[in-house]
This record gives C-alpha cells, structure tokens and sequence, in this order.
C-alpha cells in the first residue's frame, strides 16, 4: 500500500531564511515549491529543486498570490482572470528552472490565503484548475478533501490528489480548525501518527468528537514552518512503515 | 531580402498604461514582451501575446531587473548566477502564458539597464545567455552589435540576432549616443528611414560624422515609449517597401 | 458659503504616468496625495506637494495597501494593528517630504479598496483613524457620508470632513451605486453640477430614485482617473461660482 | 570617557525573523532601525521603537534601496534627488511611527549597499546628507571614518558620528577589508574587545598590519546578522567597563 507525504518548501525569500527544508525533505514524498510571488525567490527554487532530485522527491508549484510582507496568507480579492494567470505565470516560472536541473514539475499545490479561499471559493478554485490547465494538463492538482478545488480539478479533467493534514485537527464537517483554537494543531508526535493511520485505514477523516467523516486521502500534508515539524514527520513515517505503507511521490501513487 | 523590426511591447504594469502597442504591433516582426519583473504583469503579457499572434509578430521575453519602481532602469549589481536564474524565471513564466494562447517564445532581449550592463560586461552577458539555453536552447539571443551578449551568445551555442536601432545616432565607435545628448534620439521619420536602408546597403553602421563600421544587422529595433515611435515605424516600413525588402519574424529570418 | 472639492492627485509611479494632476490642480481645494504603497513614489510626492502648494491646495496623505500591482483596488484582509501602523508610516513619509517643501499635511483620506472596507467595516475604519491620530492628532480625517470612518472619527476625537462624490450616483441607502452599473458614474458636466448644488441646498444626498437622505458635506470628490474629470470639475466650479459659493481648503473650511 | 555602540535592528520583514535584536539591545547604546524598504515593515519598526525605548537605546533610521530581495546589499545605480527623497519618506516613516510609541528619531545611518555607495561617492553622500536635513537639522549622521559621508555631513552642517567597526579589519588605508577576503571579519571576542580598546586609546585605527590611521572615532559598528555578535558585544562591553568607558545613546556622546 503507498501514499504520499507533502509539504511546502523552499519559502526562504533573499536574504531571509525559514523553515527545515533539509531535515525535511528525506521525509517527505513530493515538494511543494514557492515560486516567487510570496517567498522563494528564483536562486532559491534552482537550490529547492537540486536538493528534491537528490532526494528522490517529486516537485510542485506553490503558487501564492504576490505578497512578500504578508507572506501570502493575506486573503486578497482579485480578479478570477488576473488569478488564472498569475498561476499559470508562477508554474510556467518553476517548470524552465527545473528543466534547468533535469526535474520536472509534476504537481501544484496553492499557496496560504489563496488555498483556503480556494478552497470555499467555486471561482477561485476554477482559476486556480484553469492556471494549472494551462501550463500543463497533466499536472496533479493537490486539492483538500472536501473542497470546491477537489470538484473544480474533476471538473477541468484534471488529476486530483486529495489531502488532508498530518498535524491539524478537523472539526464535525470535515474543516480543519482554525489556527485560533487552541487544539487546532497537532503536536504531538504520537497523536499526529495516529491521525494519519486512522484515517487511511478507516477511509475517512476523524473530528475532534470523533465522528467519521468518509474520505479517500492520497495525501497528507505537513506544515514545515511548525517547530515540531521534524519530530512528527519522523514518527509518522516509523507508523507508516511498521503498518507496511510506502510514502511515494505524487506522480508513482497516481499512475 | 529580409530583415527584422522589434520592438518592446506590453510594458504597462496593472492600472498604469505605458505605450503604443496597439499602434506598432502592426508595423514591427517581433515583439518583446515585457515578464513582470519591471513591467508586464500576467494578465498583461497574456493581451501582448494574443496580439501579437492576431497580428502575425513572433514573440520574445524582455526580461528586466526586478524594480518596478525604476522600471527596469536602474543599474543593479547582482550576482551572475542569480541573474542567470532570473532570466530564465521570466522566460519561463512567458512561455507557459504563450502556450496558453498557441502562441512559442522564440527570442529573448534583455531590457533596459540590464541590455545596457550586459553590452559591455561579459558575466552578465554570459550570465543572461545561460539562464536563455537553459529555458530553451533553441531561442534566439537579441543582442547589440558589437555587445558582449553577441559574443556570450556565439560562445553558448545560440542563435544570435545582431540587432541595431531605427532611432538612435551611433558614435565612431559604434555605440549609441548617449540619451543625454540632444541628438541621441533620431525622431525624424525621413533620417531613421535613411539610417536603415543605409546600415542595410553598406552592411554598416553609420557613426554621426559619417564614419562606417562595418556590420551585419539582422533586426532593428524601435523604442516604442518614444512620442514619435510611430511615424517613424510607418515610414521606415514604406521605405522598406519602396527598396523591395520584408520585415519577417526573427524565426524566419534565421531559419 | 464654502465648502470644499478633493482629488486623489500624484498616483503616478516611478516611469509609469497616471491622471491629470496639472489640470485639475486649479480646480480643488485639497489633494490626496498617494504614499508610496499603491503608486505615488517619494519623488513623485515631493512634485506633487509643490505643485499644490503653487496652487494653494490643502495636501492630505492618501495612503493605500501595499499593492502597486493592484493599485490599491484588491481587497487585503489584514491585521487590523498591521493596518494602523502601515497608515502612520504613509502619513509619516508625506510628512517628512512636505517639511523639505514647504507644505504642511492637514488631512488624510484612505484610497481605493482600503477605502471601500473602512466604509462598511469597524475595525477598519478604527485602524485608520488611530493611525492617523497617532501622526497628528489635528488631521483632519475625509470620511464617506454615512461610513464607518465618520464613526470612527468621531468617537476618536479627530475632526472628521464629511464627504460626498461630484461623479458618482447614489442609491436609496445614500450608497455610492457599484461601478459594475452603467449609471454609477456621472460623466456629463451638467449632472454633476446639479448633483453637487442640490446636495449642498438641499442639505441631502438625492439617490437616483429621488430620495432625499439627509447629510452634511464638507467636501465633494471628484475621480481625477475619469477622462472626463476635468470638464466635469469646470462645469462645477462654475456652477459654485454662480451660487456664490467659494471652494475653500479643508483647514480652511474645518477652521 | 564616552563612546557610543550602534548596531542594525530591526531587519525581520513581515513572518521573515532575522537577527539577534533581543539579545543584542541591552548591548548597544543607539539601533539603527530598517524603515521598511529593504527589510523592516511597519509593524516591525514599532515593535523594534518599543525594545529600544525600553532598553534606554537611542534610535535611528536605517534607510536602505528599496529592495527586499536583495536586502538592500545590492547596488543600484539611482539619481540623486530620487536617493534623496527616498532617504527623506523613510526617516518619516520612521519618525511618525516613533512618536506613536513616545520615541524620538536621533541619527541615520544608511544601510548595506547605500552605505558601501554613500562611502566612497560624493553625489550619493550628499543625496544622504541632504535627505537627513530635510528630515530634521539636529539628526546626527552616523559615517564612516574617512567615508565622503563625513565630508558631506560637515558640509551640510550636520553632526556627525565618525564610525568604526568592533568586528572588521582594516587595511593601511583604513578601509575595512572586503568580506570576500577569510580575515576580513573579527570573530574572536577577544580580538573584538582589543580593537575597540586600541582604536579608542590611541585615536587611531590599526590596520591588520600594525599601521597607525588616526581617527577620532564616536561610534563602534557591530553587525547583527553575525553569528558571534553577541558574544563578541559582551566581551566587548566588558573590555569597556574594565576601562572605565561608558557606553551612552549618540545624542549624549555628541550633546
């Protein structure tokens, strides 16, 4: 049995350093790679790009919208159209850096405040399908369970792979919780593991109360910029590989 | 006989508005479309290369600094392998928004103050005919006669178009005037009509006082944000036309 | 009788030229002048502040989201103490620019989508003000008739300009009508005259329908990026001049 | 005895954290403060206006190219007026958001790039000084010993705080070594601390071969952004009490 493991990498900008992008990447199954508009500036994409190919990782586009001092997790109103393109614009960018290194862009993966207005917005989730459309049909639009992105990549044809979260909690419809509660990230090593087995192994996402809400998960996502990253993706992957589940990239689980 | 006329096009910038385009693209072979690092955004470059397809003019990156602010104007030192990278970001992003379209990149031109820093600086020439082969080896290289980009081109393997202008005076040694000399800028329709026929009859560049240095010109270009960008254009279009020469994409001039 | 006419005036950015600053000078009594965030860079301020000072025009900061691209017109969600700060760092450089001229800064009026959100939205609204008092707590803050921002205003203890629109129709809720509608712009001079002397008689906004709805206005804005904003502005200019009524500066008029 | 000690803080941007700022405050007499072009946004500068405050720091702008990407270490090659202007609306900026929290602006020092300019070119020193002045007369402008900053602060009739580095060679001309050179940068406290004292006691900088450069020095540099800041302040502070020198605020040492 596979599965895959993402998480968004290469988010330093410049000068300005974040996240454990080199501790993470031999967890991980496929790279979701900032492309510019939010954090990673080309030099470091080239970087990202060399170190998933070393890593036997398959690499996506981590479109976000164009704001560096919000880090894109400013939720901005724009035109469906100026999206659409603006995506497409951000892959188009990846996909000539990686064929510089010999990588190839399999994937895309939005960004922060665009993936969760993405996710409630039928015209945003469009857009985002319609971009990635554009720069190549064949990528895999990695859409989170539930969302309008899951029935707009179905919709355009594409390649869908559905997520759910390695270390946030879901509420009784499916949502994670919001970053303002508390017990809306998980931390805990143990109880992070656990999600990810239940949920595979149950077919559906488990809430905080327990309910089951059904769901095909192919993959799961970590959040890199958590100070507990590391420890909790290495215990996930020792529970996947007791339980006999391989973590592979994208395009291997989808084939 | 043939030639090729280019011009920069599609630099306006969201609301802000710059330029002739829908007047030049008619009357030019090649258009180089600016990638949005100093004008150009997504949806802007998406209109250019629609466009320019309607209009039967092959499409270029114009890939600048990234500095909105001094449009791509200001000198900018920076290190060559992140200026490779750079370029080949920008003309990566174009060509996924081209294919959106149907439309190919098939040249690139660097714009403004890093044309003007890679016609006499070998690393930054070689550094923008880099980040040109890795995007696509089979893009053309616009470079000024006589410019290191030339050379960098020839050395990398690339197709080279030696590019001279419609509108400006050269020196005895064969560079422009500089813009700070009022008769830098050529904006009588009649002289920049002779200027051309004549680099193309004598296969030189004519200086000022009168002095040929000798060269083999494959594209002209005309600098679109000038007030007399098309009166000029029309006449050295008619004057083409009277001489019995055609103004072709570069593709197929360098076929 | 006196009121008071604004325009956002200076929305030019580095070598990109917007408006009709020169013409419609003359015709105001106060300019919103753009920071720097959505256009408007420290250059193009410090001309702009002379330009109204030769003019005898009240200056204001007309600070916007930091979205040159979007022109400060996209909706950003953001923190609303981020908010506050980003607007006394706009009133602030303006300041310190008019100190080199001569000038002196004496309202502030948010633009564009930041505008639009402090209208309907507390929180907002209370982040401008706040922002504004921490620069000078004597700014006078130019609020829509009927908006959140004369709330805020008030309760902050800031003078507050009430203001309507020269060009703009009005619905039954005395709400500017969305641009998305043919009518919502009033272009033709002699409309836009009678709208502005029957709202000054009347002591009332007048909706398209006819209803009356009560305000008091201090100052009527005209959209200076309408072609058709300096005819318009003529035609009421001498229509106020026929009324006797003289268009003054804000401080002049909040005296 | 007196001395001042300066270092730049405040250079994280939006969710990008950089720097040692909480350990190194209590270490250092006046902050240089990034005011939100090449790093440090609003929020930021209040929060850092806050810290310096409370630690009884004097404060400064730290004005830089507008240039995130690049942090403000790449040159650029801009007209004087537009660098003076810019200078201007940053120390504003800074200024307002300063009276917010009850601080006051007392000295600049231009950042990276600007500085390496400013040090040796007479256009860019003066375009400095002069956007200093305009800012507000009594600001101090903190200089390079031997820099075309010091000559155009004297010129301008500005204070002047001549200054040296606690942590950089220098060579018999009294230039700081460049970076690329292995012993251009002091990482040993100890050494650190011997050359404070030297400079300081004979009135001189010793180049790394022993050279005397007389030099009346007021203010010593620490670069945050090195790993061994802080220990290399502690022992350097340390090394001052034994002597008996106190570290005060520049507007004391030059009041």
């Amino acid at each position: 049995m596979q599965i895959n493991i993402n998480a968004d990498i290469g988010e330093s900008y410049g000068k300005f350093h974040v996240g454990n992008d080199a501790e993470l990447m031999p967890l991980i199954g496929s790279a979701n790679i900032a492309c510019g508009m939010h954090a990673g500036d080309p030099t470091i994409m080239v970087a990202t790009l060399k170190s998933a190919l070393a890593s036997g990782v398959s690499v996506g586009a981590h479109p976000g919208f164009n704001d560096v001092w919000g880090f894109g997790r400013r939720q901005i109103r724009m035109d469906a159209t100026d999206l659409e393109y603006l995506v497409t614009y951000q892959i188009g960018a990846l996909q000539a850096l990686a064929g510089m290194v010999g990588a190839k862009v399999t994937h895309v993966k939005p960004h922060g405040a665009l993936n969760n207005m993405a996710h409630d917005d039928e015209a945003y989730a469009m857009a985002v399908g319609r971009g990635i459309r554009a720069a190549d049909p064949n990528l895999i639009y990695v859409a989170n369970v539930g969302s309008e992105m899951m029935r707009a990549g179905e919709r355009l044809g594409l390649r869908v792979a559905n997520e759910a979260y390695v270390d946030r909690a879901y509420d009784d419809n499916g949502k994670m919780l919001s970053r303002e509660r508390a017990d809306a990230v998980i931390r805990d090593p143990a109880r992070a593991a656990e999600q990810v087995l239940r949920i595979i192994e149950e077919g559906a996402l488990i809430s905080l109360s327990g309910r089951r809400i059904p769901a095909k998960v192919h993959s799961f996502c970590v959040h890199g910029d958590e100070q507990t990253a590391v420890p909790v993706m290495k215990q996930v992957r020792t529970a996947l590989d007791e339980a006999g589940i391989e973590v592979v990239p994208l395009p291997v689980l989808l084939a």
